[in-house]
């Protein structure tokens, strides 16, 4: 049995003293370095392999503060304080003692409460009978997931009114979804300049927010279908930009909301 | 000439090497701790006093690590990379050697770009012509904000269906709004349970994040009018939920957004 790759990109090696070794993987590379979700993910994996984690992810926050050059890097993570119901992680992914990325997790215990979703999925009609989209070759890592779009498609030359986009997404091959795997799907939204634009704009993350909303039992159920996602940009101003998507299960569930600002030259 | 109340609270006293030391507050205490719009404002404020400072925020991440106890704490700010037009920063507040706090800041130049807004301000009434809200005595740090609220007033004993909230709020007294007093606002909008609950529900904010879309100059405009402002919660499950919030000068122009995860009992 092989292993799917998304899993041989996330694979860390335990170095001990909450330090791992990892390295970047071909299947997912971007066009500068490697895709911002298997960095994510990447982090996420760390705090979970760690020897102290206390119970299942809630927030990450990853900033891409210099590019990740292709080959080794190293991850540490530092529980830096551990509550009755959360644990704060900081973490640093660094090459040759220089730091590319940093990052902060909250680790957390859930306990039943009342509870209640005010954002309910889109009506889309079924994952099979939308097209599968495909981004041009350069975009490596987009082989690794299938986004069927209801909406919101980036057409080359069409300088769209806008940045919202909705599809079903899910990796590909498929692969049971977990908190890695939706930390990767969190950053799958391109750059929604491109949807203004109507081009490749020069653009890239600078900091990536995702707050989880279910717990790994949640998670599993969803399986390995498609989730549903939207995503939209509210204010392009002078080289900056945010984005903000709202990931729902196949069964409508609300799994996670996610936040970045994005970095681009027009 | 006496100063603001709000730069008494934030006032640091360099100590050289990238510490800072500050006070909490009086004025801006909460039910438990000091008001985390202070907490975030006077990270915020660390940096810009920081000798090695790039350029201005562009955004704010604050995870409320543990309480931090009425009294001294000291701040320390690491420039970890400084890139051709983004600088990232990690920082922490101690209290005593242990970590209450960590936060992780971008600043960065803009250049002149296409820039659009998609997140047009809600049609509201003047704020002269809505009331003034007062929350609880108990809620001490409220005292110093203006809160006129368009709709989502929270009723004790009102269990609403929404936890939608738009108001007209700014520093009371009125104080000309720059990066930190907008970092301060960027967390007025109490915990969406109680909304939700009709009751002050215990609740604390777990992680916060600040996208700021706007420059020193475009927030000096705004000199001390009201802010446009609205909140809303998406998920509640077992123990945390998430909260984004919009705000806009009085002009319309979008000046930050803002999401956080908030821990509640029920």
């Amino acid at each position: 049995m092989t292993s799917h790759v998304f899993d041989d990109a996330v694979a860390l090696e335990a170095l001990g003293d909450g330090r791992f070794r990892g390295h970047t993987h071909p299947a997912y590379a971007n066009m500068v370095g490697p895709f911002g979700g298997i960095t994510a993910a990447t982090l996420l994996r760390a705090v979970e392999q760690h020897p102290d984690v206390l119970g299942a992810p809630l927030s990450l926050t990853v900033n891409f503060a210099g590019p990740v050059a292709d080959g080794e890097f190293e991850i540490e993570a530092v529980p830096v304080r551990t509550n009755r119901s959360t644990q704060h992680w900081s973490l640093a992914i660094t090459q040759g003692g220089a730091i590319a990325t940093t990052a902060t997790a909250v680790f957390g215990q859930r306990r039943e409460t009342w509870s209640d979703s005010e954002t309910p999925a889109p009506g889309a009609p079924a994952p099979e009978s939308l097209e599968q989209q495909r981004m041009p070759d350069i975009v490596v890592w987009a082989g690794n997931y299938e986004m069927r779009f209801i909406d919101g498609i980036m057409t080359p030359g069409a300088q769209q009114e806008s940045s919202s986009s909705t599809l079903w997404m899910r990796d590909s091959p498929a692969r049971p979804l977990d908190f890695t795997s939706l930390a990767g799907l969190c950053d799958i939204f391109y750059p929604r300049i491109y949807l203004r634009s109507g081009q490749m704009t020069p653009a890239g993350t600078v900091t990536l927010t995702i707050y989880f909303h279910a717990d790994a039992a949640a998670l599993a159920a969803q399986g390995d279908d498609y989730l549903l996602a939207t995503a939209k940009g509210h204010r392009f101003n002078n080289g900056f930009f945010d984005q903000s998507a709202t990931i729902w299960g196949h069964d409508g569930q609300l799994l996670a909301t996610t936040h970045q600002l994005v970095y681009f030259k027009s």
